[in-house]
Order: C-alpha cells, then sequence, then structure tokens
C-alpha cells in the first residue's frame, strides 16, 4: 500500500477540488474502485503535489490543455472550477480560454467559453 | 489596413521569439504572404496583447497545449523557447509538460520533453 | 478599432448564417464580449472574405473538416446549416460527410450524418 | 451488386450487435441509405470478417481506440455492449479501458469507464 | 472477388495520383497486401466513385480535413498533390488550408501551408 | 519511496520491451529523471501489472489505441516492438492495424501499417 502517496493526492485533490472529486470516485465505487485509487495517486499524489510550478500555474495550464483537446467536456468543467478554487479571476481563465482560438480553433475556445460561462453561473453573482 | 493590430503584433510577437517569427514569415512568403501578415496580427496583435493574463502563463498553456494536442511539433518547439524568451524557468516548463501525462497520456508528454530536452539543450550549460 | 473589418465580418456571417452567429454572440455578451468581436473580425472579417474560393466550397471544407474532427457537434451543426444557406444542397452536404468515413473513420462520419439529418429536418420538408 | 460482402457483413455485424446495427441502419435512411449499406459491406462484410483475429480481441481493439480517441461516445458505448456480445468479461473491458489513462489520459479512461457503467447496467445485476 | 468495384476504383485512384496510389499499393506488397486491395475498392471504388459531388470540391475537402486533423502528413501531401491533379488551383488549395487558421489553429495552418509549399515545389516554375 | 511499485514496473516493462524501455529512462536523465520513474511506476507497476487482462491483449489494445491516435510515432513503434516481445504474431498485429481503418480512417492505418513495417524488418528473415 502507498498511502503516503494516497493521503498527499487526497489533501491535493481537496485543494484543487474536493466535491468534483468525491462525486468522481463515488461514480468508480461500483465499476472500477482501484482506478478511483489511482486517480487520487498518480495525478494528484504525484504530478500536482510536486514542486517547482504553482497550483493556479497548473491549473491554468490543464484548463487550456482540455479546451484544446476538445473530447473532455465533464473534466474541462471541474477543472474550471478548480482554477477557481485554487484562486485563479474568472478573468485569468477566460484569457487562457480565448488564446486557445489560436492554437486549436475556435470551436474549441467558443466551448471553453460557454463551459466557463456555465461554471462562473454556479458561483452566483459576483 | 490595421496597421496598428500589425505594428503591436509584431512587437509582442518579438517578446516571444522573434528569430522564430521572422522564419515562419519567411517561409510563407512565396506560399501565403498574407497568412504572415493575419499570423501577426491576430494571435500577436489581438490575443497576446491582452491584459489579464502574464505572458509567462500564457506560453505556459500553449506548451500545455500543444503537447497535449501532440500533432503541431514544430510549433511545441518554437513556444518552448518562447516560454524561456519570457521568463519562464527550464523548470516550469518540464513540470508543465509532465502534468499533461494526467491529460493526454504519456506519449504526449514524453514527446513533450524531448522537444525540450532539444530546445534546452540549444541553449547552451547553464 | 478595425470597423471595416466588423462591418465585412458581420456581413459575411450573415450570409453564412445570421442567426447562429447573433446566438453565439448574444451568449458570448456577459463571459466574453471581446471574443465575440474577434470572431466576427477574423475568420469572417478576414478569411471567409477573401477571394479565390467561392463561399459554397469553405463551406462543405468546414462541414469536411468539423465532421472530421468529431469534437466540435455544436459547429458542425451551424455550419450544416450555413452550407444550406450558400447554396449547399443536401446531397453535397451528405457526400462530404460520407467520404470522411475514409479520413477520419466511421464513427466521425456516422455522427457527422446523424448531425445532418437533424439540420436538414428543421427545414421541413422538401 | 456484392451481395456477398452484404450477407458476410450482416452476419458479422449481427454476432457482435444486431439491435445496435438495425438501429443505426433504420437512423439512416433517409439522410444517406447508401452509407448503411457501405457499412455493413466495408467495416463487417470486409475487415471484421478477416481471419487472422478473434472477435473478442477485435472488439478489445475497438473500445481502446475509441476510449482513447474520446470524441465518439455513441459508438464507444455500442462497442462496449458488442464486447459483451462476443463473450469479453466486464474486467476485461474495464481493464483495457484503464489501460487507456496510460496512453491518452485520465479524462478519456473516465469517460470510457463511465460510458462502461452505463452499458453494464442495462445488463442488470450479473 | 469484387472486381468491378476494384477496377472502378483503380480508375478513380488514377485520377486523384496514379504515382502516389502506386507507391503505397507496392509499399504495402510485404506488410498487408490484402489492404492495398481494400484501399482501392472502399475509398476509390465506393466513396469517391458516387455521383453527387464533383472530385475538385472532394480533394479540397479532404485537404481541409487532413490538415485539421494534423496527424497525417504524408497522406495531406498525396492529396494536395492529388487536388492539383484533378484540377484545382495553387491559389484554391492555399485558401482551403488558411481557413482552417479558424477550425483546427494556426498551427495546424501553417503545417498544411509548408506542406502544400514543398508539393508546389515540386511542380517547377509556373 | 515506493520501491514495491517500481520494482514490479521494471520487472513487467522488461517483458514488454526492456531495450527501449531502458533508452526512453535514459534520454529522459537530464531533462526529468522524476518523470522516468513515473513512465516506470503508473504505467508498468500499476496498470500492466494489474490481473484480469493478459499481456497480449493489453499490447494489442495498446498498438491499436496508438494507430487511432495517429500522433505518437515513436511510442507505437516501441508498442509494435513490445507486442512482439510478449508473443503476438505479425498478422495479429497487422490486423489490429487495419481494423483501424474502420475507426479513425485509412491515413491512421496506413502510418500505422508502414511503422509494423519498419519493426517487422528489424527482426530479419522470418
Amino acid at each position: 500500500m502507498n498511502d503516503e502517496r494516497y493521503v498527499r493526492g487526497w489533501a491535493k485533490l481537496k485543494e484543487v477540488d474536493g466535491q468534483a472529486g468525491q462525486n468522481v470516485i463515488d461514480g468508480l465505487k461500483d465499476i472500477a474502485p482501484d482506478f478511483a485509487r489511482l486517480l487520487i495517486e498518480f495525478p494528484f499524489g504525484d504530478i500536482y503535489s510536486r514542486p517547482g510550478l504553482d497550483l493556479r500555474t497548473r491549473e491554468l495550464a490543464v484548463v487550456a490543455a482540455l479546451t484544446a483537446m476538445g473530447n473532455a467536456a465533464p473534466q474541462l468543467r471541474v477543472h474550471i472550477h478548480g482554477a477557481r478554487n485554487v484562486g485563479c479571476t474568472q478573468q485569468e481563465i477566460v484569457e487562457v480560454i480565448m488564446q486557445m482560438a489560436v492554437y486549436a480553433g475556435f470551436p474549441a475556445a467558443l466551448n471553453g467559453l460557454f463551459a466557463a460561462k456555465e461554471m462562473f453561473a454556479l458561483e452566483g453573482p459576483q
């Protein structure tokens, strides 16, 4: 057992988005419970926990990548929310998505912006 | 003519990577000279020049996206170099590429790391 | 301000699909109003307005590309409709989507055909 | 007419998933009936019918590929069901999807696992 | 044997690019000779031979799609050449590639333009 | 330290392709040595080592996915070789790649077949 990685991973996942993390873990329970453990251990225990890049930049980079790939809508929404949780402004998120128009085209950027609009709406009036 | 956007775009492109920019512009001369102008005006004049996100974060986001997409090797190299030009550390670039293993898989991250290795080697010993 | 590009872009966007364009612009209003302007200026003011390729072929090429990419369903629907607006026949659209089975696989082509079926149904009986 | 390929294709399609196949064929009837014929003839009459690789491995390979591509959700669901029909265990399907986390990232694998969960639920309690 | 499709396919393939077709067929000889037959029969015998869309538009649509996908460089070069063979102008090809900047990003369009430059150079001075 | 995962991962990596694995590890040494460790621990220590799917099927699934994605040529070659190392026949590999023509298009399958041809040639005459 790699309890240290698991504990470190959960702590980091909670910083990013504990509720969304819990929902995914719950959703995996009766299909692939081991994958829930791996999800906590590798992405959050191994990668997100590394020094050398702050959590805000990590989340903006993930929002950029998922916007550009355009085939992972649920995860894009989670990480737009995660970016907010770790302190990114709405403007920073919008800017990073807009920039993807240059690298992955306008449809990718538009779908990213509409995902951001949806997630920001859940925050209520600013 | 949108000279203002063009001038602003060239200035921004020079901040990111003037030499690579010039090479691309030269390469387009006898195939699509208008595209060279559009490349300066829209990505650099319109997008990169916007406030609300610093140039370092913009470049790290682009490195993330191009690593994840995995189908734009020449542009990934240019932006790894561009990230360095605007002040990103080698470590920050390596971290953002490693993180793509989580979102786009290990092959994407490996190919990104080898591109970074190639570009860092051009800098000579640190 | 680049009013000339904006005006030219809106005119061109209206030729392709004014209603869908307006919906997108409206949707962007409270998340990224600047992106609405960029969307009119660059794709429609700069690219679609160029001579050298007629609007029908431009729209069929876009339907082909979005079908092949398979990750931009809302934009595919808009451009299937846009292709009809600029004079493409239903048969031409179906043929270009079917051809994508060769280049991007049968799932991409099937999803494209079902998008076309949905959009053609909105036209009512022919 | 290539009736031999068509007959062979339908027989193979029925082995994989006759009901889903029929639904797709029906759905194509008023948009692209020829494509329904091509879908039976080439993928199922020409490719699936070849010797040298058993049907179980073919279906697991398709589940792997569609999970990794991440842009063909309806077809992924059909082939998760098809893999079950030709004798793959739920565990084999889950393993092949989990493995895609390595090659295409965690979002692709998660979306694949949730598709599997949905399809397995239709089977009722095991 | 589907000799009719094969004969029709070869005739169509020769219209598009007989030499490139022959090279691919030869290259497949000792790895997958059956695939050479399938390549002639399905894409060229079944799809390209259909009425309802002229060969020029088919080739421009393929150039658009392969530029946008960005992961099939050899085939993009073949179809840029094929587009020329069936009567597309250099300008039409350049325009359709430039348009992909909007839908798949600037890197995809740039890599497409450089492929076109390479293929046009083989034609010698115009 | 997770020495158990590391040891188990290296053993599994050696089964798949010890030499290619070592080359990648060496290549990462001066750019991202930690990533070499993660590459052994997560993909090989955590995923490949799981029961429930034999190594031959795992490798064929990876060949399928990398062929379909079309943007990871070096890794596709490694896993074609890996598939051979764990006992897959050349015919099985060719069949799984050919099948990708259906799901990801002919260019993806062709590029996969040519990669297989290259890797099989290194084995010398059979």
